[in-house]
């Protein structure tokens, strides 16, 4: 595919080539089945096949051990903001939140309908540049987990350890899903939208302890209790079929390019090079966030005056480098590097930045 | 594609081929971007344009009126079924339910832990053969809406027309989509997966009335809000943008081929054919639901005996004409034919029945 480009997305994002390949080629007539894949029953042999290997490679991959749950459930991390709380609470105890931006804000602000919740830091205070300390987070009585965002997307700020916590933790993982292991002994739910790491947008991966979740209360509808989806296999419902076939597809990927260990050592070294590319530039470019806690997923960064960063990004894109512009709430630029850039693109992007700076006033 | 079938699955089933073709070839490069559709920012313009003009074809072809939200949501018409008493019952008031069958004992089930809602009249008594009279539903004191399934998969039986009701109605219609017109005045909410009429699994279509959802409850997470999805133009947070963009597909294939009112005509002829071939078998193949009241859209039946329903099943299905066994919870053969089932294979399948008999005793 000769025009591909560099996509920086921050989600939906860029997907590895082979796997959208293979996809399409299997697209009209599944298997010699004479059918596609998203015409058919998802109670039958083929479709099940796929639901199974995408279920059972989530859990081998990201080493979950067998005492949780792992389920596809529609409405992306939003819903989960609900459930996790009508699910966790029910039996009492309180929840503590973390609010370490826009989505651990989002957490908060659905959460409180459903359970007695409360924020236990505020990064408000250092305008989201890091995250908590363990001492910082000082829990309140009753407190029956505390939850987490791990890597913040539009701030670019990611916890770089887990807590050390009295209670289990809770942790919405979409912007770095299977980027890094999971501490599986200090959580309880584990959640997150695919459409970053882990395939098109459609479902999201839920992680759950099963003797957190298994007596779920009896008095909410069936689809917002965890154990409804486990007793079924993420099947209480019709799935979301090509989403679910596709994170299969993502997952065999990721596991045949050296599984999570590989990918985090990726991250690692693919955000060491662009945030080398901008401690360089002497402050022409520049990036707010504790070294430490800079996420290794969205490398957020601005250029010295807003004239610029809109050159920058018109030949970005002109230069195949596309999506690079910050969330429209901050502005600035962002790239998002999840599992499938290539090293190739943020090779390309660091040379670009060191190029355009060159070439724009240094 | 020569080893295509017809296939009768109750759904996810049958899509245009010409569907079909269209998205695998745009798949992997979608018009020259570079990358997949299922890799841009939904922001974006290019996926921007797909919703929009999703969104906008399922009310032109629906002929929704200006004062309803056009809205996808995940989470299928299960979540529905807790979304729709959580915002319509909020101010008060008490939904009625018409107990049709199994997915309207859904509806039910999960209803009443939302809103304080009562049964008006139960199938039960009638083995779920056929639908209320207007008589018969007598509606109690403070009832907001009157919930009805308009057509029941799994038992094979429909509102043949919308019930007369002092109260708006809220109808439940994954199953029978787009096959016939809806009179609007009389609906607040009309909701549905798409997932049989109108393209692969992954997202709720729903049609909810602004003067009856825009004061919705503040008390409840964001994503259970029909006035969040509103605002965002069913963007509050990723959407399944792959589903989305088949149901275009399929909306613009409905569109191609005369609207609503052609396929409402076609599903009768269709629908036609397969009850005379069941009549005509002088009693070898039964239908035991009342005739005004059978189903445009799944065709439900019996042969003599399980073993040659067994039979029936295994050489239909040699004959290329796959998924017509029965739901699981009934048994005997169920045929589906949504809108994309060509009338072609509906002859075929007749055809079929009238040689088995002729086979295997009369």
């Amino acid at each position: 595919m000769a025009n591909r480009v560099h996509n920086f997305c921050a989600g939906p994002c860029t997907l590895p080539l082979e796997v959208l390949q293979e996809a399409q080629e299997e697209f009209v007539d599944y298997r010699g089945a004479g059918m596609s894949l998203v015409e058919m029953s998802h109670r039958g042999d083929l479709y099940g096949e796929v639901h199974r290997r995408a279920t059972a490679l989530a859990g081998e991959l990201f080493a979950v051990p067998e005492d949780f749950h792992v389920l596809f459930i529609q409405g992306g991390a939003s819903l989960q903001f609900a459930m996790a709380p009508m699910n966790l609470l029910a039996g009492g105890g309180r929840g503590a939140y973390v609010n370490s931006g826009v989505w651990a804000a989002g957490a908060i602000q659905d959460g409180a309908h459903h359970g007695d919740i409360y924020t236990v830091w505020d990064g408000a205070g250092c305008n989201f540049t890091r995250m908590p300390k363990d001492e910082e987070l000082q829990l309140r009585d009753g407190t029956r987990y505390l939850h987490l965002t791990s890597n913040e997307t539009i701030g670019g700020v990611r916890f770089a350890r887990w807590p050390q916590a009295a209670v289990p933790l809770v942790g919405d993982m979409s912007s770095d899903y299977m980027s890094r292991p999971v501490a599986w002994e200090k959580f309880d739910l584990v959640y997150g939208g695919v459409q970053k790491n882990l395939g098109p947008s459609g479902t999201a991966l839920v992680f759950a302890r099963k003797s957190a979740v298994d007596n779920a209360p009896q008095n909410i509808a069936r689809y917002l209790r965890y154990d409804i989806h486990a007793k079924s296999d993420s099947m209480f419902n019709t799935p979301p079929v090509f989403s679910i076939y596709m994170v299969g597809k993502v997952l065999q990927w990721i596991k045949s390019n050296g599984g999570v260990p590989a990918m985090e050592k990726m991250a690692a070294r693919k955000s060491a090079k662009l945030y080398r590319a901008i401690d360089a530039s002497g402050g022409y470019y520049s990036n707010p966030v504790d070294p430490v806690c800079r996420s290794h997923m969205n490398v957020i960064f601005r250029l010295p005056d807003q004239g610029r960063e809109k050159l920058f990004l018109a030949e970005a894109e002109a230069a195949g480098l596309v999506n690079l512009k910050g969330h429209r709430s901050v502005g600035g630029c962002r790239a998002s590097i999840y599992n499938a850039m290539p090293e190739a693109g943020v090779d390309a992007l660091a040379q670009f930045m060191d190029d355009f700076q060159g070439r724009n006033g240094g």
